[in-house]
């Protein structure tokens, strides 16, 4: 089971509950206040049981709260397991699509770390190669703050074909790489596509091929690289900025 | 003891232990190349050994590596601490510094996911209060990758009057939330000091109210926010950009 902490996450929860049947709850309450009420109320609203608790015990079960979880038992029933074609079909004219390439990221850690920055800067899509040998449940939802339940994820077998889809679709594909141009001289204003390899490896040799231009963060460091969640959320940012 | 994976770090560290005489070594290498013989060669010339190591086992004393590792015991010996006061003495007429404020981040991944960052983009110290809670050395060296011995950091009991004297040093004072301007519309040219707080908490009133200005990453996820180490790597890297 996973504790939804977001008051947003935790509405949008219970009115998918709502809606499709799917069992969630207690919600649990440490700290009252105006909008934890709110959600109090939506949850009393759907016959959800409300539980008082210690702010102390609910950081355990659930740490980085803001005085308020909703346990959810079903991890997987929303999960939101896409079909790279069909996700590219529904498209339609949407200029400004935001897809993120992930090659060989198996660190079930930096994977939750990622959808966790996917979620908030909005990322359409994340595409990964055989995605289930990163799945361990506990630390993906723990890792992604349940953003796992969230952000839509496509799984392949082949993430150079699965590049080359995106481009007839109208992508501009872009490795990221330390050695890359500078992420602000391009324009991502378009339907973009990062691709972010492992922080050992980079992007793989026939991947980095596919790509239309190498971006890179500038970095002055000592160590070896950024975090590849923390690049993630630099690539993102800095895409979200140009469209403002 | 700790490793240090970076081609670079690896260098300064061989150069840091012929110039003070620390201990360092041995040098562990798995895989063979141009820029591994060159540090193959320092190592070799400052008579520290060198051993040869599969991947496989080097991986697991030094996950990320890049096939060349070295073994630092000393980890406190040039950890750059540093007091604020001497930092803004030692400024002269830089007009460009850039700082963090940690407000009650104690989590060492967390400290040590933002000091790897702040290596990275080139913070020039991070300020916090009580960090000694926060310095699990095994932990932050992993979580940091080596960067706890790189980057300046500062100690105070008092991050209010840190905050104080930053602004008299000639600083603006940035402090992050969710709800704030966006951050692209403010001008980190000159001197900066970004405040980031707790993930569950936020940056506390009294050091809220010192603030210049509250800027936000503008987001839009289910879940309730960035990850902290996240959301200094696109401050800092915001500033990076306005700076070119």
């Amino acid at each position: 089971m996973i504790y939804l902490t977001g008051f947003h996450a935790i509405e949008e929860r219970i009115k998918f509950a709502k809606s499709t049947g799917a069992a969630c709850g207690p919600l649990l309450l440490a700290k009252p206040g105006p909008r934890a009420k709110e959600v109090v109320a939506l949850a009393v609203n759907n016959n959800i049981r409300v539980d008082r608790v210690g702010t102390f015990e609910l950081e355990g079960l659930a740490p980085g709260n803001r005085g308020i979880a909703l346990r959810v038992d079903d991890i997987k029933s929303d999960r939101p397991d896409v079909k790279l074609e069909e996700f590219i079909e529904n498209l339609g004219d949407r200029k400004d699509s935001l897809v993120l390439l992930l090659d060989e990221i198996t660190d079930p850690h930096n994977y939750g770390a990622i959808l966790r920055t996917c979620d908030q800067l909005g990322a359409d899509l994340v595409v990964s190669r055989n995605r289930r040998s990163a799945k361990h449940a506990e630390v993906l939802s723990k890792t992604s703050a349940g953003a796992v339940n969230w952000v839509p994820q496509a799984e392949t077998a082949n993430l150079v074909r699965a590049a080359d889809n995106l481009k007839d679709a109208g992508f501009w594909i872009y490795g990221a790489d330390m050695e890359g141009e500078a992420l602000y001289k391009k324009d991502f204003s378009g339907r973009t596509a990062f691709v972010l390899g492992s922080e050992g490896a980079g992007v793989s040799r026939l991947l980095k091929e596919r790509c239309d231009a190498i971006v890179g963060i500038p970095c002055f460091g000592k160590i070896d690289s950024l975090n590849v969640s923390v690049a993630a959320g630099v690539l993102l940012y800095e895409a979200r900025r140009q469209r403002g």
